[in-house]
């Protein structure tokens, strides 16, 4: 293992145990020793890896993004169009949530403390995906016309994955594969009104 | 107007004012002199009124669903069972974020900074709220069998539009109207599948 990624992996575990406590105590009220602790390591190692509690907050949702988007195109090419590859993302989506709960919720509640700029970079691959799931979504409706009403329906599927976040608990009563079908359900056969022939 | 209308109209006022400056600072930023500024009273008029910023927010988020719970049962009972009742749900819940966009977000996002007694007096609103939005859905289904696919099924129309807060301008290119009818289109002919004949 060389330098760099000794680096990197420092950098992922601070993460993973500030993720927890930005989401217990809010991001504005933890301190950089409330994260020291967490991690089990000084206050100094944590400076020796993020000058800020910011530039952790950055590294997090960076990261997360960065394993949202990971091989999501290649995938999605590997799958015939139409309503399996809804599918596939739907799954995918419910089973990161539940890999990474503590970083999908950090994104959606404390995003807005990055700075702009910082903050521009982590929209700009929240817009990759929407985009990519739009253009799933238009295919399966054999190229829809009105854009408007493709946003609206894109959110609305956004609406349910993410909704997820105030309620669901993965080891509850519904798994997540019961979850996943419910959604499919629900959005394949509702958007299905939508569904021009392909003549 | 008595006395008592006098003090709760300008409680009202002072939530209006402070709802939107929660919304732009943030609640724990937000100071008594900003929200002062905003309502154009001085401070000592705010604290007149309030004693703490914390019961600012616990006023605002109780007379928001409050608005949200008038009246909603007794229209339900005056509306056909079935789909009409859906259709109503989902215009009403869109018309109301239309017309109290900064008290919504507040109750998504800053919620939880309430004390824990307070917070549950305003969960337990929400929950009557989603016990109806639920019934009415069961009842749709004719009476759905497993407990947990209805909550998901609930959670999953309440996920569409709740998510509008994140990315909906009721005044950009898609209508307040236009937007209920995706909504009704994806969740009502979606959901039909879940649907048990009355035999």
């Amino acid at each position: 293992m060389n330098r760099f990624n000794k680096r990197e992996r420092a950098k992922t575990k601070i993460g993973k145990a500030a993720s927890k406590v930005f989401n217990d105590k809010g991001f504005l009220e933890t301190t950089i020793a409330d994260i020291a602790s967490a991690a089990k390591i000084s206050k100094g190692g944590i400076f020796h890896y993020f000058p800020t509690k910011t530039e952790i907050l950055y590294h997090i949702l960076s990261e997360y993004m960065d394993v949202v988007l990971e091989g999501l195109d290649k995938d999605l090419e590997n799958i015939e169009t139409g309503s399996s590859r809804i599918q596939f993302i739907i799954s995918r989506h419910i089973d990161l949530y539940d890999k990474n709960t503590a970083e999908a919720k950090l994104l959606l509640h404390e995003a807005h403390n990055l700075p702009l700029k910082k903050f521009k970079i982590i929209a700009e691959k929240e817009k990759k995906y929407f985009q990519t799931v739009a253009n799933v979504l238009s295919d399966f409706l054999n190229g829809f016309s009105s854009k408007q009403k493709l946003t609206g329906i894109t959110f609305a599927l956004f609406g349910m994955l993410n909704w997820i976040y105030s309620w669901y608990r993965p080891r509850g009563p519904l798994t997540p594969k019961e979850l996943s079908e419910i959604i499919y359900n629900i959005f394949t056969k509702g958007v299905g009104s939508y569904r021009r022939s392909r003549n």
